[in-house]
């Protein structure tokens, strides 16, 4: 059997969720909630990497298991063994060839500022704080030349082996609610740090540093220099992954 | 020149407001950050002692000063000298004989409870947590019942000193939006306790373990056993404090 299961974690407390060497990862602390309930280790397919510090309202992943529980019990189950920043919100049974990532036709993160003169004393470990006015109008007309078919590469960290650098964003906007300005983009992949920089870019635009037109040039140029700033991973939540899917019974 | 100030704090590393001997309160560390700034150990008056662990959104105080500072400038001055879990939000000059308790006519507070069977992995310092479904409309109304001039004794925890028990509740109301139930309740003043122990009646009268009738007996007998469980601190905010003054030019 083939289960997926949607997990919502603070990041805070972890570098990623994949397995690292001498590191704190949610993918670990999973695999350790999974054989205490199951006495077995599993392995774990999950849907993305996710950066140290990056949060998750939908994160989804897949394991095999021969089990007689059934998949609406193991959140509740699962949740006795997990520690409380992260927790298991949803579980189902899926087609045996299903996996968590490459069964993904798209991810969408949200990027939370705090656009405040004066900082918030809440929540400081889930934004990245602005004190120069933004303008959030102008930021999502920016956000829409990103959308579509490019090639990403302005729009990645150094350190990453990825050769093919061309995504397809499907949507970006960029909403005020009040001092927090929250950025969603879905498409069908993402490079290497590449939300963060967008928004990074569309944060120097909200505040009148680089013109909307900079973002063309850099899709254009593909040149790290022609992007903006990387903003920090705290801001960061994986809010959904889309599969076409038919659930199987439970 | 009497200043009155605007604080937004995270209460969780706090022992209250209220200075204390050997405990970390919010008015001591406040006061820290005045001595750093004037160079003199100031007096301050608090809107309300509030609890441990208690937040605010907005917690008033005032203290005279003689300085050539003007109070617009006082919020980044100080948020210099202050931990990121307390920031002055605002700060104005007000009559002499203002005072942030003795003139306030009314205080607001809300108490927000998380209502889900699976626990959410944030913000798990600015809720409680109700696993049973609650109805968050027949808590609405059992609320009504709470408005006006009473005696609300049986509202207050045991520990006090307090002789007049008789507060006027202006207006309370609970509204769900999502996962979050929020209590709301305005009053010229409140009991030890009597927030937290008032929101936990209605939760019982939400999930069905008390009739909203027992509120009324409640406020007849004045006998603590007759109202509900008192909730824990964690959920409680501070969100306004009413006064009628007269702003002076600064």
């Amino acid at each position: 059997m083939n289960f997926l299961i949607t997990l919502a974690f603070d990041g805070t407390a972890y570098h990623g969720f994949q397995v690292q060497k001498n590191a704190n990862t949610v993918c670990e602390t999973f695999q350790n909630a999974l054989e205490q309930l199951f006495g077995v280790r599993y392995d774990v397919k999950g849907c993305s990497r996710t950066d140290a510090g990056v949060h998750a309202l939908a994160f989804e992943l897949n394991f095999h298991a021969e089990t007689s529980i059934p998949a609406q019990k193991l959140p509740l189950a699962l949740n006795r063994f997990l520690p409380q920043d992260i927790r298991v919100l949803e579980a189902k049974q899926v087609p045996e060839e299903f996996h968590a990532r490459y069964s993904a036709h798209s991810k969408e993160y949200v990027y939370r500022i705090r656009n405040s003169g004066i900082d918030s004393p809440f929540d400081k470990q889930y934004y990245w704080r602005c004190t120069q006015p933004l303008d959030a109008e102008k930021m999502n007309q920016a956000a829409q030349l990103l959308v579509g078919k490019h090639n990403f590469s302005a729009f990645m960290s150094a350190g990453s082996s990825i050769v093919d650098t061309v995504r397809t964003i499907y949507c970006f906007s960029v909403k005020r609610e009040g001092e927090v300005v929250c950025c969603t983009v879905q498409a069908d992949g993402y490079l290497y740090n590449m939300v963060r920089i967008m928004c990074g870019t569309l944060v120097e635009i909200g505040y009148g540093k680089m013109q909307p037109e900079q973002i063309t040039k850099a899709l254009a140029s593909g040149n790290r220099q022609d992007a903006g700033i990387t903003l920090p991973a705290q801001g960061l939540f994986l809010s959904k992954v889309c599969y076409n899917i038919q659930e199987e019974g439970d």
